[in-house]
C-alpha cells in the first residue's frame, strides 16, 4: 500500500472499532466473561499498542509511548514482545479508565497520522506492509468486539441487547441444493497483489476427489430437526472428544439458545428473539457441526472444497457495515448462496501450514503459525466480519469446541 | 430503636457508603477479583435489595419495586428469599449500571424516608429491629466494599490507590507487655438494651484459666523477624491445613505485601508503600497467625478471654470515619492498646453458637447461624469498620485461610 | 509399660492387624479409592515403620533397616521424620509386594521381640512409652484398615463382600429417652495411670449448662424419615457449608446407602444387604448429622457433655474383636445405650487443644495436635474399633464432609 | 482367513499376550497410573471381552458369559455394546481377581476354540473378519501392556524393572543423511488382501511437493543437543499450545528421562539405565518433536510422505518379539534406516478420515472413526509393537500432549 492508501485506510478503520463501541455503557467495556474472550476496553488498547509496538516504537524515535507499561498490560500473545498481563485476567482491571484507553488511541493515531504524513518514503515503505497487517488486526478485533461482548450480554438475567435490531422481513425458506464439482489437482491460497496473511501462503496443489457442495449453509429449522431427533443423546453421530465435551459442558443446542416450553428462542446482540426458521443456524462448535453433518449422512467440506467453489463466487453478503450482526436468511437465488458472510463455516480441515509456508518475518512470526495445532479452519467470514476483510482464500481458526463465534454449517459429500 | 432514631441513622449510614464510593470510576464498581468479594456496584445494590426484601415489601403494600429482577440479582445467600444469581458470577454483570443501581438506591431510600415518617407506630415498630439490621447490615458491607476493593486494585499491575494517603507520623516502637487475667467463671455475650446480632447472645458461663494478653497487637517488625527466621518453611509451627495452604498457594508473605530486594512493602488503600514495622501486621489469615503465635511461643486468644478484657474497654480507636483505611502504629499508653479499631484479631475460637442460641426469626436466621461452622471468631474491629458497628461482644467470622480482611495478631498465653 | 507387659501386649496388637487381613485376596491390598484413604499394604507397612523409627532405630545400634527406602515410602505426614511419598499416590505403588511388606513386618516384629527381650531395663523404660504409642497408633490403623478397604469394595461393581456376616437377630425398636443432666463445672480429660493421647489432657475444667442426653443414637429407621420428609432438599436445617458440599457431591443419603426403587440397601463389609432401620445410622458427615439433628429440634452434644456422661459409664459394646463391622441394632436397656461402639458419635465440638495442652515430645509431637482445625470430635469409638482403644476420654477427629468412618449421631438439647 | 489360519493365529496372538505378563507379580495388575491407561489385568479381561461381546454372544447361541456382568467392566469404550465401568475407575477395582481373569480368559478361549473348530463354514466365515480385528486389537492391547506397565513402574520410587535388559553392545553413532524424494501424485492407503483397518482405506491420491526426508530418527544425542541449546525456555520454535501444555506440566525433558547432575537417566523397562547417545529418543509428544523440528530446521513428515517411503521398504526392525522394549541404536546402513520399529514417528498429519473412508460395519464402527479429531499419526510401530502387526500404510493416533507410547521423531523437509 502506498501512503494515500494508508492515508485513507487507517482513519477509516480505526473509526470503524470506536463506531462499534458507541451503543455502549461504561461499565459494558470492563467484563471478561470467560478467558478466551476479552473486555471491550482490552480490545480497543490492544490494537492501539499493536502500531505502537510494531511501527511508533521502531520506526519514530521521537515517539513517546502513552505509558510505558502498556506494554506489559496489552500484549496479547507475542513473547518476542516481552512480558504479559495473563489473558484470563484482563476482567480484573479496572484502570486504565475507558477514557484513558481512548485517550491511549487518540495518542497513537496522532503519531501514526504524523508518520504517514512526514515519513521519508523509505521509512514508509519498510512499514506499509506491517501497517497493513495492523489495520487487518484490528479488523480481526472489530469481530471479536461484537462476538466478546455477546457473550458478555447473554450472562445477564436481564437480557439487555446491544442495540434494537429490526424484525426479520417475512420470506419463503429456501430449499437446499447440492452443487457438484470434478475436483482434481487445484491450485490453492492466496495469489496476487492484494494483502493476505503468511497462513494463505504459498499458493500449492492438492487433489481433490468429485465432491457435491450444499447451495447454502443448514438452517436453524434443519437442526432443529436434528434436536428433535435427539441428535444430542446419540453418541453415534459425535465424535468422541465431542461427546465428551456434550456431556461435560452439559450441550442441548447451539450457544445462546433457550426453550421457552413452546419454541426455541435465540440470545442475539438485539436481544432475546424467536430462532428464525430460515436463517443459518450459529454458534455450533466443530463437534456439532460434525455430528450434524454425519446425521444429515453428508459431511463438513475440504477447505480446498471450499475454497475451491468461492474463488470464482464475489465477495458479497451479510457482513458488518450491514449492522444486522445476526445471520439472515437464505435469499433465493442460484448458489452458492451466502459463502460470504453470515455465518463462518466450519471445515474438516485442521488448521494446518501450507506445504512451504513462511511466517511472517520478526515478531510477526507469532501471528499466525504458532497456533497451528487443535484448531479446525472456518471459512467466509460472517455477519460481524467487516467486508473489506475477507476473500476467498482467507483462513479463520478456532479450537473444536469454541462456539461463540458466529459460526455455522455448510455440508459437503462426495460427488454421485 | 425509635421512630426519631431511625429517621436519623439511616441516612447517615446509607450515605456514608456512597461517600466511600466517590473516590472511584465507574469502571471500578464492576470488577470482581475473586468469588468471596463482590464488586463494590453489588454491595450498593445488594444493601438496598435488603431493605426492599425485608422491611418494604412485607410492610408497605404500596410499595413498587425498582426492578422486580433485582430480587433475583442482589440476594447475597438468603434461601428464603426465593432463587439467587450465582455469587462467584457478579462481575460478570456490566447492567445494571452504576446510574441504575444508584437510582435503585434512590427509589428505596425515598421508600424507606416515606415509611420512617408515616408508617403508623405499630407498623413502624414491628419493623424497627429489622431496619436496625438493615443498617447493621449496611456497616458491615461499607467494609466489605474498602477490603473488596483493595483487593481488586491489587490485582491491577499499575498499582492504582483508592485515594492519597498521609505520610505516618514518626515514632517510636512500643514494647510488648504481658496483661495477666485471672480468669475463672465469667459471663460472656451481649446484654443490655442495645442492638446486637444473634451470635452474640445468649449471655452464657464459660471458665477460663488465668491468662495473660499481650498489651498490643503484633507488628509488622516482629512478623519480619518470623519472615527472617524462615517461618514460612518452618512445618513444625504449622497447622497441617495451613501448611498445605501455604504450600498450595505459594505464601510467604502476609497478602498485599511484595519484597523489592531491599524491603518490604505493602499495597494499601493509598498505594504501594513501605510497611510500616510499627504498625499492627495486617492481612494474614488464622494459620498465619496461628503459626506466628507458636513461633513465638505463644497461641492466639480464646474469645471469651478477648471480650473478657475488651468488655472493661473503651470503644475507641482507628475506625473507618478516620479515613486511613490503614492499620496505624501503636501510640504509648496504658494497655491493652488498639483493642478495637486497625486490625481485626484472629482468635483461637471457632465461629460456634452460643449455649443456647437462637437465630434471627424468619429469612433473617440465615443471616448468622448457618455460617457457624469452618470459621474462626475475630473480634475489635479495623481500619474499615465504622466506629458506630463495633463492641466487645462483637463476633466477625471468616474462614481460616481469608486474608483480604484487615486481620491481624494478638497473643495470649498461660499466666506464668 | 513394663516389660512384661510389652511382650504380651505387642504380638497380640500386631498379629490381631493381619488376622484382620485374611480375607483379602493380594489384588486386595493395592487399590486406594481416594486420596484420604489408604492401601492395606500402606497400613501393614506404615504401622511397621513406626516401630522402626521410632523405636528401632533410635534405641538399638546394631538395628539394619529392611529397606532403607521404606523410609520415604511409609512415613505418613512426619516432617519431623524426613521426606515422604504423597499421600495421594499410595495406590500407584505395585511394589513391594504384598508379600515384601509381610517380611518387612517381620523384620521389624523380630527386632522388637528381640529388644523387648533384650534391652536394659533403662533403655526399655526410655522406649516404653513410644511403644505403647505405636500400639495404640497400630490399632488405629486397624480401624483404618476396615473402613478403607469398605471404601474400595465400594467402588467395585460386582459388589464384593469382605466376609459373610450372620443376618440380624430379629428384635423390637427401642424407642429413644432423653436423660437429663445438671451440668455446672465439671472437670474433663484424661486422668490417671492409664495410657492416654497428648489430646486427651490435660485435665481441666468446663462449664456445661443443663442438658438432656438421648438415650441411643439416632437409628436408620429415624434417618429415613429425615429423607421421606425431604430433608435432604430442604437448605434451612443445612449449615451453609453443609449444604454446599451436598449440592457439590450430589449427596441424597448417607454413604452405602442406595435405593432399589422399593427400600433402601446398605453395602457393609458383609455384602449389600437392606438398611436394619434399628441400627444406629451411620456413613454420615458432621454435615448431615447436623442437619439430620437441627430437622429433629435438637442438637448435637458436646463433647464435653458426652464426655462427662460417658465417664461413668462402662466400656462395653459392638467393637472389632467381635467381627460384625456393622452397627448392631439398639437392646433394651437402662440408658444410656450403645455409647461406646457401633458408631463413632459426631459431637459440636471442634477438635481444639485442651487449655495447657502439650504435644508428644519430639518427632511425635506432629501426632496429634497440628490437625486441629477444621475437624470436629467424634467420641465412644465404632464396630470397627479395638476394644483395648477406647476410653470416656478419646477424642478421634474428622473433617466435617468425612463419611467413610463408622460415624452416626446421638442427639442432645437443653434441659427442659 | 480360513479356518486353518485362523485356527493357527488364534493361540499365538493370545499366549503372546499372557507371555508379556510373566514377569508380573500379581500386585502389578492392578494399578492404573492415569486415567489414559489401564491395568494389565484390565488388558487380559478386555480383549476376552472382544471376543466374547462381537463373536461368541452373536455367533454361537449355546455360549454362556463367564460373569454376566463383565460385559460392563470390560466394555471400553462402544456405546452400541451398552454402558461401561468409567475408563478412570479401572485401577479402583481390586476384583475380579488376577485368576480370574485369567479364568475368564480361559474361558473365552475354550469357546472360540471350539467356535474355530466347529462352526459351520457359513457362521465362520460370516465372524472370520472380526476375529481377526480381535487379533489385531489384542496385539494393540500387548503393546499398551508394555507402556500403560511402564508408566506404573516409572511412577514407583523404588525403580523397579520390568525385567533386566541387556547392556546395549558398543557402536559408533550413525550420521543423518537427507533422501530425497519426488512427490508429486501419489497412491496412499491399504490396497491388496491382508488385513487392514478401516482407517488405512480406501486408497486414494494426495499431491505431494518433493521433499527429503532424514535417514534415521532423531538420536538421544541429537535430543541432549536441543536441551542444551535451551529447547524447553524457547517459546519461539514451539507451538502455542505445546508451550502452554509444556508450562503447565513443567516439561523440561522426554518422559522418564532424570537428570543425575552428571547426565541425563532413563527409566527402562530394563530399569533405569543411561541415556544412550545413539537410540532414537523417545516419549516426546507431539508438541516436542514439533519443537525438536523446528530448532532443527526442519518439520515433521506428512504422513503420505512417510507412507510413500515406506511402502518400498521391508517391514523389519526392532519389535516386540525381540523383547528389548526399548529402542536400540541404530545400526549403519543404507537409508532409510529403523522405519520400522524402534518408534512410533509423529508425523505432520492429523488422524484424519481419508476420502470416502467408511468405518467398520455395526458396533465395529466405533472402532477407529470416532476418534478422527484432536490426535496426530504417527507411523511405523515401536519396540513394543508385535512385528505382524505393523505395515506401511498403519496409521497409529494419539493426542498432541501423549508421551508414553515409545514416540519419537523423523524428520523431513522440502527438497532442495
Amino acid at each position: 500500500m502506498n501512503r494515500a492508501q494508508l492515508q485513507k485506510l487507517y482513519p477509516q478503520v480505526r473509526s470503524f472499532t470506536e463506531a462499534l463501541c458507541e451503543p455502549l455503557a461504561i461499565e459494558d467495556y470492563v467484563v471478561q466473561s470467560m478467558p478466551d474472550a476479552s473486555p471491550v476496553k482490552w480490545h480497543l488498547a490492544h490494537t492501539s499498542w499493536f502500531f505502537e509496538t510494531f511501527v511508533l516504537k521502531p520506526a519514530v524515535p521521537s515517539y513517546r509511548p502513552f505509558d510505558e507499561r502498556y506494554a506489559y498490560l496489552f500484549n496479547s500473545y507475542y513473547y518476542g514482545a516481552g512480558e504479559r498481563h495473563p489473558q484470563p485476567q484482563r476482567g480484573l482491571l479496572s484502570r486504565p479508565t475507558v477514557a484513558q484507553v481512548l485517550d491511549y488511541r487518540r495518542h497513537v493515531d496522532g503519531a501514526m497520522r504524523r508518520f504517514l504524513e512526514d515519513a521519508p518514503e523509505r521509512a514508509l515503505s519498510e512499514r506499509s506492509f506491517v501497517i497493513e497487517v495492523g489495520l487487518n488486526h484490528e479488523e480481526q478485533h472489530q469481530e471479536l468486539i461484537l462476538t466478546d461482548f455477546k457473550h458478555v450480554l447473554a450472562q445477564n438475567p436481564l437480557a439487555p441487547a446491544y442495540r434494537p435490531a429490526p424484525e426479520p422481513a417475512a420470506g419463503a425458506r429456501v430449499p437446499l441444493e447440492w452443487l457438484a464439482y470434478a475436483g482434481g489437482l487445484v491450485a490453492l491460497g492466496h495469489q496476487g497483489p492484494g494483502f493476505a496473511f503468511d497462513n494463505e501462503r504459498p499458493r500449492h496443489h492438492v487433489f481433490l476427489a468429485p465432491f457435491a457442495l450444499a447451495s447454502r449453509p443448514v438452517t436453524c429449522a434443519e437442526y432443529e430437526a436434528f434436536l428433535a431427533d435427539g441428535g444430542y443423546q446419540r453418541p453415534d453421530v459425535w465424535l468422541s472428544d465431542g461427546w465428551n465435551v456434550r456431556e461435560r459442558a452439559g450441550l442441548s443446542a447451539p450457544l445462546y439458545w433457550q426453550h421457552d416450553g413452546t419454541r426455541w428462542l435465540e440470545k442475539t446482540l438485539g436481544g432475546l428473539r424467536p430462532v428464525d426458521p430460515r436463517a443459518p443456524v450459529c454458534h455450533v462448535s466443530y463437534y456439532e457441526a460434525d455430528a450434524y453433518a454425519r446425521w444429515a449422512g453428508a459431511r463438513l467440506p475440504l477447505e480446498g472444497e471450499w475454497e475451491l467453489v468461492a474463488s470464482s463466487a464475489p465477495v458479497r453478503g451479510n457482513f458488518a457495515e450491514a449492522g444486522l450482526f445476526q445471520p439472515a436468511p437464505t435469499e433465493p437465488g442460484r448458489g452458492p448462496l451466502q459463502l460470504f458472510g453470515d455465518v463462518w463455516e466450519w471445515t474438516a480441515s485442521p488448521y494446518l501450514p501450507y506445504p512451504g509456508y513462511e511466517p511472517f518475518p520478526d515478531a510477526l512470526g507469532e501471528y499466525n503459525g504458532k497456533f497451528m495445532s487443535g484448531r479446525m479452519v472456518l471459512r467466509g467470514g460472517s455477519c460481524a466480519t467487516p467486508t473489506r476483510h475477507i476473500r476467498a482464500s482467507y483462513r479463520n481458526f478456532f479450537p473444536l469446541d469454541a462456539r461463540w463465534q458466529f459460526s455455522g454449517i455448510r455440508l459437503a459429500r462426495a460427488a454421485d
